[in-house]
């Protein structure tokens, strides 16, 4: 039975992946990174209840701490002295919360996983629209990376699948009410554990989202 | 100045790369990870004597842990459950020591750091013949990684050069020589951090270049 991975922030884009993974295949496993963003804890939560949902057993959960970024730094994400600004509406500009080459680090990571448990696929949520201005959210990025993967990996058979990459935030509401997924447990917050800030870049993006698919976002948020 | 950073294992090959990179650039950074291997602490020793050597400052070295990697598990430098095997001489096998997909994630990271610092060009010294069996030592893999850079970075003008690549371990001895590197402060042994063992895969590499290259090596071994 073939094995595939999810990667599973929390969020809204990686709940319908991990929708789609488990319509599709048998053989789920799930992959959370804490980068050490401010709200990790919030998101891990997200995590464990989605995992719980879709019966991702224990033994095919994984987190992997990635806070050494921190000692990286760049970004409003991980460096508690950078704040995170509010969504400007601007999307051309590389956002704050950027952190240099960070889906590299990811992958790499989700291939190295994939390579020990012999998966073959990983879906991940990328999503175009939602970070036009990160230039590791493009398809082509994606092309070039699973290129590497044939080229670095023993067997180069683990493909890297981004199925939201090129849906509005509308069509990612309408994907996930079609696969009926758990919207009341993701959480895209950047800014606040405990509701949603409503006013941040990726809360901005999620209303909106809600909004144009005519569909009522289960989540709280202080405003919006 | 252009800033470059060379990626400095402590071993012979990235010895040779740290002088190629001081004997073109004026601002050189070093990068060190530390994922975990069994000599960890003794290559540690050898990036500081060497950094010291060409006189790189402290705010310009940068060590990431990286000891996640020993939950993903799945090679011999990681897991205390598996042995490092001594050098059978097979070089179509790949060896035991390999973690999946381990230069991309250290690649991820290093670009990362580069793009924060401003760095243009990163010295790796990945050497074919030194792991004929690791998939993402080929230079088509390098190749590849780079379009993924150019992709998924701002500016896309971070390159990787891989300069001993196609090298024989005898050349790089002899490239070594002729840069006047210190050799007697790198460290290749994967299986002991007081003498070098003399017997895994990286210590019968370097002691065969050496000799072939008619030079003596000036560290110490337990027996060779």
């Amino acid at each position: 039975m073939e094995k595939v991975i999810v990667l599973l922030s929390g969020g809204m884009d990686s709940l319908v992946c991990a929708g789609l993974a488990t319509r599709d295949h048998q053989n789920v496993y799930a992959l959370h990174l804490n980068y050490g963003q401010k709200t990790s804890a919030r998101e891990h939560i997200s995590f464990d209840e989605i995992c719980n949902h879709y019966k991702i057993p224990l033994e095919k959960r994984k987190i992997i701490d990635m806070t050494f970024l921190q000692q990286i730094g760049g970004s409003s994400l991980t460096d508690e002295n950078i704040a995170v600004k509010n969504y400007k509406g601007d999307s051309t500009v590389i956002p704050d919360s950027y952190v240099p080459f960070r889906n590299s680090i990811i992958l790499s990571l989700a291939v190295s996983w994939a390579e020990v448990v012999g998966a073959t696929k990983l879906y991940i949520g990328a999503n175009h629209e939602d970070s036009p201005g990160y230039p590791d959210c493009r398809p082509s990025y994606y092309e070039a990376f699973n290129k590497v993967i044939k080229e670095g990996t023993k067997a180069g058979n683990i493909e890297i699948l981004t199925p939201v990459i090129n849906m509005k935030k509308k069509e990612i509401v309408l994907k996930g009410k079609e696969l009926n997924v758990p919207f009341n447990l993701s959480w895209s917050c950047y800014k606040s554990s405990a509701k949603a800030c409503g006013q941040c870049d990726s809360c901005a993006l999620r209303i909106r989202g809600f909004k144009e698919a005519g569909i009522t976002d289960p989540i709280d948020y202080q405003q919006a």
